[in-house]
């Protein structure tokens, strides 16, 4: 779909160069504003904005995925790594995540796996969503107010505030003055500057200038830090970034770490594909753009292992970044490498200033976006529809908020597998009769039908494949109760699309029961391909019924064929 | 379905009685060698013989189920609690085990979580079936030969093996000539001791007797090795019994323990109800009689409950005992409650002999019919069927083996979850076209139709659930591509029975994705109870298309609704 170098187009070139621009303005202080929030030393978050980038314009699937560090990445990681605190460096292990991360997104584009996005359900998802988004918000509450404390979740924080609040520090009045006045200014410009710039300008041009607020936000703090020199003033600023130089290496190898760490990565490559992928097609399907999955998969892959050689942390497409990009008119992938040069001379020429940035200022830009992007709406709209995913919603929400991002997820994931089980389970077979005067033969509940004594027509309603198959002998039995002088079953076999090795061993089940009561089993109507395999596990060997190419003919019991 | 006990006739407890003594006498080795199996002391096994079949007979499902420990459920519980040896008294961990295993039962029980069942597909569980017989029959054979070595996995047993072989021991001449005889008298009496007998007996009672010969081996057995005082020609007996009296005690409750023995307790849980059920209800079928899922589930959470207070390891329903149940004529589930009474009175009086018992010819007892009920076949047949499923077969049963009958089971449930997304994740919607000169609306590539220019009609032919919701617009997406003129996309939903969220949230999507394109997204046809559930969760507040009654009328634009 993306044009490749070869064909790289100057006009293109010159598109891709001002969205890069301003994207990676942007990128400067989110990537460390969420390597903060991690727990992680500021320069990670630039390190993880350079090569993944490069990374993702080689291999990946979209035009316009903006990848780097993200909000709900980040509180993962944070969630993953702080239990490890005083064991290990904590850098060094956010570089295993990232590169295990690469290794799982890897395994997955080559097995195929993407259809496994789809265990992340809208109810769990939305409800990810929005504990996320409070529990960043929650995490962000102490550098916005001043307050020493800290926690990876919701009991630890409250804990360290208390804690903090009786050595008399639960906050600073300077430092709370200056964050929620940016915090104030933020939610005003969010909601009404691009209307009050689109008076004079052009909507495009409006929507730039809105999404500029925070940047301006955070150079007039940046300089009024300086000015006053807030940090004699006991506001905390982000300090100087030790000179940046790529750290080139291969992650630690210890196969405890990465053990502990598997499941993390596992639901970090879960979440960073699903949201990633999500934000990829979302725009691409407006430039008529397919984002392949695996190739999806794959650029993802090479993102988080280039993260994972150069002191990263886990990286995923950022909707609010993607989204720049595209209303910045970037045409190609390309666009993402041109970020991650101008990101690394800016940082080169901007660590001076970045020093002087309020980490309140920092903590009220990352609130803002996270909580306006959450899906705060959904959980209403799912009460209205279906009360059973509406209360997984609340839950998964409510686990991310007072637990981790990780057990909500797990949970969410095995929740929705046992729903969809449980509705999947009873395979559905209708008892058929015979419209009176034709060979057709209809659900006895619908139609005004007759019954042939001694058989009993049953149509299976659905592939017989293992999440239903067990149920089958049971589902027969259920209707014989009422027939109790049946001497034959017929299985109407029209909508049965497939039979895997369980539905096979269910139909072997069937039989096996029937015929120690003395009834036997016919099929009729049974589709080509199911037939032929049938026929390759050379069922004929216990099979002992026949087959019908109507089921008129199997209930008059004509011309039917052996197995 | 099975008499209560007001109703408890006289000849129902005649039967029950016959049917519980015979089982009782082959439940004492049995329940012996299963706890020497799992590495415990012989009494575990005997504990776990007595409460938990009461508590089965007063809440389980079926009248037929033999619960008591089982050689699959040994297996496991070796392998869950042997690394914990040097940290906790292994008969505590067993204990711990049980309980949990009831507990997670019980849970789902509740939940009403019966259908995650489903979980164990046929080739999951047949690989396992042939892993397990391999990894029962290793476990046994230093025994049978008598070496001391021991180990929970083959490379462990490998080691131990050739560790105690440079000691001079690997094997002991007078052990292994008891053993292998006991061996092949076992394998020839299975074969063609039936046949035999039923020259002379009826079926029924030359069924018995071919059960009966593993009783005759110990016998002779257990009189030899006390007339030739075995233990001073160095051939292991099972020894002196402690006194037995249930030591009915709640189970340690150490946090991190139960934690630690979570994974095995669930697949536990999943495998003890998975194998009962298929038992229960296969026995039960052939007498009409119908085994309730959730209640089935009850009555192993009880026993398993009554294992964990009362000195145990986890329990479940045995085939071969069950078999033999329902040939000795048992009627009702009080014949579980009667052989519990029958197994503690016997062990009283039998304890003295059971000493003398050889532990060479206790392993051949349980080697013999493990081999014989794994299911060898299946590979082949699945192998003819579906390369896919015989190869996870395959791998399933290689992991069993090689390494855990845990970890074989784990990778298992993934990758059937993980092939029933792929195959599911896409959802059908086909191209559709008017049959000209009718208002009848065919799949274009199966019938003569024309289209109608800048209509573009599909037929969504499934459920819009989160399997295949999120693949929804992408596939619209392919069929524009095609048709680059479309104004309006007709979605036909006759075959939608049901929209989850996260369908919902799909077309969603999908309208906003085609708005931006300038196309108008409309349906035809939508099911009753579908338009109620989308009206319940007021879609028209964003829905900005049509509902039309036919599909006919939908590419005329005529008569349709707002939503």
């Amino acid at each position: 779909m993306t044009p490749t170098p070869p064909s790289y187009r100057r006009d293109s070139l010159r598109d891709d160069l001002l969205a890069a621009a301003i994207v990676a303005v942007l990128l400067i202080p989110q990537s460390i504003a969420y390597a903060l929030l991690a727990g992680l030393p500021p320069q990670v978050g630039l390190y993880a904005s350079v090569l993944p980038l490069v990374a993702y314009a080689l291999v990946g699937a979209s035009s316009l995925n903006a990848v780097g560090p993200a909000a709900v990445l980040a509180l993962m990681t944070l969630q993953a790594i702080a239990p490890l605190a005083g064991q290990v460096d904590l850098s060094a292990a956010a570089v295993v995540l990232a590169a295990e991360v690469g290794l799982l997104l890897a395994a997955a584009a080559v097995l195929k796996l993407d259809a496994l996005a789809a265990l992340l359900s809208a109810p769990v998802l939305q409800g990810f969503s929005v504990g996320a988004a409070i529990s960043i918000a929650l995490s962000q509450l102490p550098a916005l107010l001043g307050s020493p404390a800290h926690g990876v979740h919701l009991r630890a924080l409250v804990d360290s505030w208390v804690e903090s609040s009786r050595a008399g520090a639960w906050l600073h009045p300077t430092t709370a003055a200056f964050g929620v006045s940016s915090l104030v200014v933020l939610l005003v410009a969010r909601r009404h500057l691009q209307p009050l710039a689109a008076r004079w300008l052009s909507t495009d041009l409006a929507k730039l200038v809105a999404r500029a607020a925070p940047l301006v936000v955070i150079a007039i703090a940046t300089g009024l830090a300086w000015a006053f020199a807030a940090p004699s003033h006991g506001v905390t600023v982000v300090g100087p970034l030790p000179t940046l130089h790529l750290p080139l290496a291969l992650p630690l190898f210890d196969a405890e770490l990465w053990l502990l760490l598997l499941p993390s990565a596992a639901l970090l490559a879960l979440v960073t594909f699903v949201s990633s992928f999500a934000v990829a097609e979302r725009l691409g399907l407006q430039r008529g753009e397919h984002v392949d999955g695996r190739r999806e998969l794959a650029g993802l892959a090479a993102a988080n292992l280039a993260a994972g050689v150069s002191g990263g942390m886990p990286v995923g497409g950022s909707f609010s970044r993607s989204a720049l990009n595209a209303e910045a008119g970037a045409r190609t992938r390309w666009a993402g490498a041109w970020t991650a040069l101008f990101l690394a001379l800016a940082a080169l020429l901007l660590a001076a200033p970045l020093a002087w940035l309020p980490r309140t200022v920092l903590a009220a830009t990352i609130v803002v976006p996270v909580l306006a992007a959450a899906e705060w709406k959904a959980f209403g709209l799912a009460w209205r529809y279906t009360r059973g995913e509406a209360a997984l919603m609340g839950l998964v929400a409510a686990i991310t908020v007072l637990h981790t991002a990780q057990w909500a997820l797990g949970v969410g994931v095995l929740i929705s597998i046992a729903l969809m089980l449980q509705h999947a389970a009873r395979p559905h077979a209708a008892l058929i009769g015979r419209v009176p005067g034709t060979e057709h033969y209809r659900n006895v509940t619908r139609y005004a039908t007759e019954l042939t004594p001694g058989v009993l027509s049953l149509r299976v309603d659905e592939s017989l494949l293992f999440v239903n198959a067990r149920q089958l002998p049971g589902v027969v039995a259920k209707h014989l109760d009422a027939y109790p002088d049946t001497r034959r079953v017929v299985l109407q076999m029209t909508p049965v699309n497939r039979i895997d090795l369980s539905g096979l061993e269910a139909l072997s089940t069937l039989q096996t029961v029937l015929r120690e009561r003395g009834i036997r089993l016919d099929l009729s109507e049974v589709k080509g391909p199911v037939l032929d395999g049938l026929r390759a596990a050379q069922w004929s060997s216990w099979f002992a019924g026949r087959i019908y190419l109507s089921h008129h003919q199997a209930v008059r019991d004509e011309q039917g064929m052996a197995p």
